[in-house]
Parts: C-alpha cells; structure tokens; sequence
C-alpha cells in the first residue's frame, strides 16, 4: 500500500496557495489529511478539494503539529516564522517564498533541473523564483550538453506575479482606462493598463531590482556555477498570468539550431511552439493553465556565432510556482519520473 | 524674408500622416500651401491645420505637382508608385515606409545622428523604422565616445505600429474580453488584449523577421558602420502608442555608467528618467505625444565587465516616424538645431 502524507498548505488562499491545492487534487497526491491554512482574515472559509470542500484554518502551531509535508504559499516573512515549528517536529516544508533560497543548508530545486540537490535537504526545501523556474527549464537542457558562457535576459512578466490582487488591479484598471477614467494604481506602483514598467521590486546597490537578482543567483546556485555570468531586465507588463521571455544565450562555441532543438523538443517541462510559416510562437495567453514551458523561435544569433536565441511562456502560477512545489513534493515521495 | 514651402503629406488619413500634420502646425513650419492627399476612399475628408480646415485630396500626379516637400505615410508600394514623379519635378520625398531605407543611393536619416547624410540625397530621403529611431537616439551618443561592439536587443512594441487599425483593435478586444467575449483577432495575426506575441512581420531565411532585421541593417547604415553585430527580439505588446526597448550594449572596454548618464543627459533627443529610490523609469504611458525619448536604468551589466544595460520608452508615432520625417524635412530647410 502507497504511504499516504498529512499535507499542508500555508497560505491556501492566495493566488499560489489555490493553485497548489487544485493541483494536489490533479494530480492526485497521496494524502492522508489536507491542513487548509491561512491567516485569521481568511479562515473561516472554505475550498474545494475534488468532491470535497475544506476549511481554510488559521496558520498556528496546533493545526501545522503532525503535518508532513508542508506547501508554503506565504510571504518571506510567515515563512520564516514557521519554518523552525516545521523542521522540530521532522515536517518537510517545501516554500515558495525568497526566504530560504539562498540559505547555503536548503536546497533550491527544480526538478527537471537539479532533484539530486533534495537528497541533503535538512526540513526545507525552497521553490525558485517564478521567472528563475522557467528560464532554468529551457537552458538547462542546452547547459548540459555545452556549458552556458553568459545570458542575456529581458523579461516580460504578468500581473500574477503580484497575486490575486494584482490580476484584478489589471482587469479593473483595464475598465477604468477603456471608460476615460484615470488609473489608479494601488497593488502595482505605476498604471499596468496598456502600460508596462520596469519590475517593481526594491533596487539594490549594484542597481538590479531584487527579481533580476533572484533570476541571476537562483540560476547559479541550481546550475552550481557560482560564477555564471547572467544579466537580466525584469519588466511587468500588461498579461494575467504567464511571463513571457528573451534569452540570448552564448555558448563557448557554436550550438548548432537543429540540436537545440532537438534537445529542447525531448526535455521534461517544455513543450516547442514554432512554426516559422504561420509566424506562430509561444504566447502567454496560450501559456496560461499549462504544465509545460512554451519554448521557441529558436534561432542563430546574428550578432554572435556562439549564441542562441529563444523566446518562451510559462504560466508563472502554475509551474512558476504552485506545480514545481508539488512536483518537489511528489520526488520527496519517490513519484515524480 | 524666410522662404516657404508647399508641402505635402502622402496618406495624410492615417495615424503617422494626421501627427505629420499636427506637428507642422506645432512645429510652425514654412508652409505656403499644405495639401493633404489620400486614397479615393479618404478624400472628401477634411482635416484640421491649426485654425484652418483642409482638405483631403486624391493622391495623383495633378495634385502632387508643385510640391517642394512631399512627407510620405503611405505603405511601400505607394510609395515606390510617386517617387519617380516627385523626383522627376525635384520635389524632396521624405518617406516614411521601408520602400527606400535600404537603397544606397537614398540617406537614411535620423537628425541627432547623421544629417550630414542629407547633403548627398538625390529627391529622395528615408525615414528609418520606428523601434530603429527610438533606439539609436540612446546608442549613438555612446557609439561616438567609445564603438559599440555588440547590442542585444529586446522589444516591446505598441499597437500603433500596425497603424490606426492597430490601436482600435486592442482598445476594442480589449473590451470584449473583459465582458467574457473570446478575443477576434483581425487586424494583428494573434489575440493582443492582455497577451503579447513575437513582432508579426514575415520571417527572413535567417529566421528573424522584418522588423528585427530593419533594427539591424538600418542601424549599420546610419552609424555607417557595415558588420556591427546586433541581434533583436521584437515583441508587439497590449500597449497603445509607445515603443519600449531592453538594450545590451557592449563596448571595447568598460564605459564607466556616470559617463554614459552624462552622455544622455545631454544628448538631443533624449529625456534622462530614473529616479532609482522611487523604482521610476520610462513607461509608455509617459513617452505619448511625448517628442523625446525617454532613457534610464543605465547600469553596469553584472555579466560583462564590457557593457552596459538600458531601457528606453518613446512615442512609435511621433519621433518613431511623423516626428523624425518632419524633423528631416526642417534639417533640408536649415532650421534644424
């Protein structure tokens, strides 16, 4: 008989939360217990899991005590708060949040890229950054055959990004603009409707936003190239929910096109979207509510005899997030192929 | 007593030709007589010029004749049709369609750039592309100090360079999604309302399309420079009139970021925005009907000791195309500073 888990969402509310526990279902995750855990605000409600509808509880110390897989869907700071509870009492916590995943002790996985990093895990485990994740799904393929040299990123990142709020300050500032009223930005700093801007995370001193610099240190740190040379632009843009991106990627020598995508047509999470003749390429709107990474427009760079191009999509709360929780938690258990 | 000029705009219905001629009125320039010529379908029409209303007359031979300055906002094949005419009655054809840029009997020009290269125009001069223009007015100040060596481009462009058409389409698809209806994609090849897409320009055999190789090769012309390496990525995005533009730009040897601020701070053309505490940097929404570009987050790129990345927003209809025509034609007048 199949081990079944006491498993619990932190967070089950949010945007990353819902999508965690639609996929626990989905992909019908041996469970025991389903803990539905949340802040004080938002307990009290209830969510569907399959057939059934659970409570949302309120995230304290007795309803996370026999949990063995804990989902982290909170912000860095309730992560940090609960991360102790849940290693003292021999919980595997797999969060979403930035707190742990520069922390040297706790492995920042991707499964398709790096599962045997889980195998020293001390209780945590940290899921990458959203943009991280899928950018990692269509270089690491290519990295493995010939070592990556520098990337070059440009970013056009979805609302969702900022949550479930943020998806609704798009569609209700959208309104606004299209009756001739003025935006009024509230989640995001600046007007998104028919707008975009820079990413609005805070600027380090190196002048990144924070979201580059996740992009920049996560990569290296799942690659274990702690040198990598990567740059990224993070831009937010006008889409619900899948980022879209630019990569140019140079190599040490020449990659040749067909083997890339080659390479690319065969990897686990990616699924190749070109078709040159009808102008037809990944698009978010097509990205959205899918497992895999639409990678395409795969082509020789002109500029530089050793570098790639390539655009992709990936939804950023399915597998920028919820999914590659929940397949970290499946390759815990021993299920994810 | 300064000279005037009777001027005329070719395909004065459209979006690019109607800022044509609002900017002749701003611009105050020496105008004896405006005619303002169209298809059979838009004449009839009349079209305000400061406090007079004019005409729109059908574009033919009888009422192109006497023309000093003929401002073309037509597609190619018109204007590939006139231009032997007005070359014929040494009329100075400004043209802003692909029809010309590439011939190298034709100046390809962009006023802050080369407009030593109007001195040699045999009638005819070519107005560059839209993401072209806006581009070089960041990078050319920087190219003359130190060479650029490499740019790694990344677009993200309006509706408005597909036209008129182009903006009622996102404004209206827009809106039937809000309402739940599923988005009738016409003018533009895929959905735009919140989704964007790579730029919809037919394919080359080098598998970058139009638009990306236009920024490639009009570049090299205006910096008279044949083999510079550049690559771009052009994306059309759910944004009305206002092109944005990711920039890599390597150079020789590393080009200290305050020189370069310093550079574009001071160069014609550009407006410096970046308040770094504020996380405020150019937006679209910011760069309509504005005349310059909008320039910031000029930084150090982590992955390259050589280069320095940037992001620009500017109006794809104004300088982008009416703008840098008109401009051209003030420069052949002697009144371009």
């Amino acid at each position: 008989m199949t081990r079944e888990y006491c498993v619990a969402v932190l967070g089950a509310t949010g945007a990353v939360g819902t999508e965690m526990v639609r996929l626990l279902h989905e992909r019908k995750f041996p469970i025991s217990k389903l803990r539905l855990l949340a802040s004080e605000r938002s307990a009290g409600r209830w969510i569907a899991f399959g057939d059934d509808t659970l409570p949302v509880e309120v995230l304290n110390a007795e309803n996370l005590r026999g949990v063995d897989i804990a989902l982290g869907a909170t912000d860095a700071a309730i992560a940090r708060e609960w991360a102790p509870f849940l290693q003292s009492q021999g919980s595997v916590f797999i969060d979403n949040s930035s707190a742990f995943r520069m922390d040297p002790t706790v492995p920042l996985v991707v499964p398709e890229v790096n599962p045997e990093d889980l195998e020293h895990h001390l209780g945590i485990v940290a899921n990458p950054n959203c943009s991280t994740i899928l950018m990692v799904l269509a270089v690491w393929p290519l990295h493995k055959v010939r070592a990556v040299k520098r990337l070059v990123i440009s970013t056009y990142q979805a609302a969702s990004g900022a949550g479930a709020a943020g998806m609704i300050e798009l569609q209700q500032q959208t309104q606004d603009v299209l009756d001739g009223r003025t935006a009024k930005p509230e989640v995001f700093p600046h007007p998104i409707a028919f707008n975009l801007f820079p990413h609005n995370s805070s600027i380090g001193e190196d002048f990144y936003c924070e979201e580059e610099k996740k992009m920049i240190l996560e990569t290296r740190k799942m690659f274990h190239a702690d040198h990598l040379p990567i740059t990224a632009t993070c831009v937010r843009v006008s889409v619900l929910r899948a980022h879209s991106e630019s990569l140019n990627i140079e190599f040490d020598a020449p990659f040749p096109v067909d083997e890339a995508r080659a390479l690319l047509a065969k990897a686990p999470g990616v699924r190749l979207v070109e078709d040159w003749s009808r102008n037809y390429f990944p698009m978010p709107n097509e990205a959205s509510d899918q497992d895999d990474v639409l990678v395409g427009r795969i082509r020789q760079d002109l500029s530089c005899p050793n570098a790639l191009e390539l655009w992709l999509c990936g939804d950023q709360i399915r597998k920028g997030a919820a999914l590659n929780a929940v397949q970290i938690a499946e390759c815990l258990c021993g299920r994810f192929d």
